[in-house]
């Protein structure tokens, strides 16, 4: 049974549509890629209530909860109160992450700044070489900066233990509007439960109208659903197809 | 005040890392050019009970509810069921739609796509000259397709019905670290209630390290704000500034 993942993307920013949230394609993806199915994507703006109401319905829901942004040492960066919140737990200053932060900062230490080691009761620091600031997890809620660059740093840095049943994908790239294939689909649907049919229509592309895609963490049904369709579909509607 | 908004984007591709959303970005941007304050973007799965929960949450707390995705022929294309079920209503044929879609599809029209005309009870056709498939609108909820081309064509037809109070934007750009500027921020933000104080940092650029923006809804207050602020920070640490 593949683990499922839920994503909280935190910040006023992108509700307001001043910057376009690409933490949450970067993280589906690469848990898509480590066989891991995430299942809700929300993004709540900088406010412990909407912070904590959405990691408490989540974490209970899914194997894996990760959040994005709200870290930093601004009055808006409320993240961590919120997660502590959610589990009714108070904030205490983690000595690891204060020192970092002394280090950084020197004799400019200022009073935001030392806030940003406030971490929830309990909430351990993943040690990882080379990276100045850890990342840091609460139960199943792993904590990430909302700038992309140290997202994927953090990410990239302990994503191996995410690792699950991959899921085996195949597209086929179709030249026929997708209301004449429609029918198709709900048959391979209905013959392969395990299988995922999806159909994505392309405006503008003159290659093809459709891309098919079947997705399984079984490669026998895969291909036994990819062969069924293929035979289904009319002469000379597929253009190519991708995939093993 | 403000109108409130929330955006449900609904589609598997989106959660599985397939196709990166661009849709709520583009909704919370034209929205708040509008002056509609988006509180809340959501990406569900297609599945019925996961877009009937979460349309009921939002049609209840926000002003307007706008989702993307769902409403093709294809066996996964559920959002109508699923709003329909939100408000526990039946799904009925529209026979506008049904003449628009026979017109298309002519001796080729088959059972999935004729499903295209089945919207919940009491859903309004919103009459758009120069638009075959017309917005489509329940109670508060605004229902667009998921193709990215589409909802911009059918959001910018109806646009003007959501325009509200606007919110006026300032941006300073900053060459300094945001820890050092975070304490000004937050007696800007104590001072002015009413101007909303945002601070990104920004990774890879010379020409400054944070963005600050305030914004409000009057340009009286936004005006003080930014006065006060400039008195605060430091010399020579404001790179430029934007917005009147």
């Amino acid at each position: 049974m593949a683990k499922t993942a839920g994503i909280i993307i935190i910040g006023n920013e992108i509700l307001s549509g001043k910057t376009q949230d690409t933490n949450s394609y970067y993280l589906a993806s690469e848990l898509r890629k480590l066989g891991v199915n995430v299942r809700r994507i929300v993004v709540v703006p900088d406010d412990i209530d909407a912070i904590a109401a959405e990691v408490a319905v989540q974490s209970e829901k899914y194997d894996y909860v990760f959040t994005a942004g709200g870290v930093g040492p601004t009055h808006d960066d409320v993240t961590m109160q919120g997660i502590a919140k959610a589990f009714n737990l108070k904030t205490v200053t983690n000595q690891k992450i204060l020192e970092v932060i002394k280090e950084r900062c020197g004799n400019r230490l200022n009073e935001p700044t030392m806030r940003m080691a406030e971490l929830p009761e309990g909430a351990e620091v993943i040690e990882v070489e080379g990276l100045r600031f850890p990342p840091i997890v609460l139960k199943n809620v792993f904590i990430f900066p909302g700038i992309p660059e140290f997202l994927r740093q953090k990410f990239s840095a302990i994503k191996e233990r995410f690792r699950s049943e991959p899921f085996i994908l195949k597209k086929i790239y179709v030249k026929e509007e997708e209301c004449f294939i429609a029918h198709y689909l709900e048959k391979v649907t209905s013959e392969f439960p395990d299988v995922v049919v999806g159909s994505y229509p392309k405006v503008g592309v003159d290659e093809y109208k459709v891309v098919v895609t079947l997705e399984s963490t079984s490669q026998d049904s895969l291909s036994k659903a990819y062969d069924f369709l293929i035979g289904l579909l009319p002469e000379n509607v597929v253009v190519r197809t991708e995939g093993t």
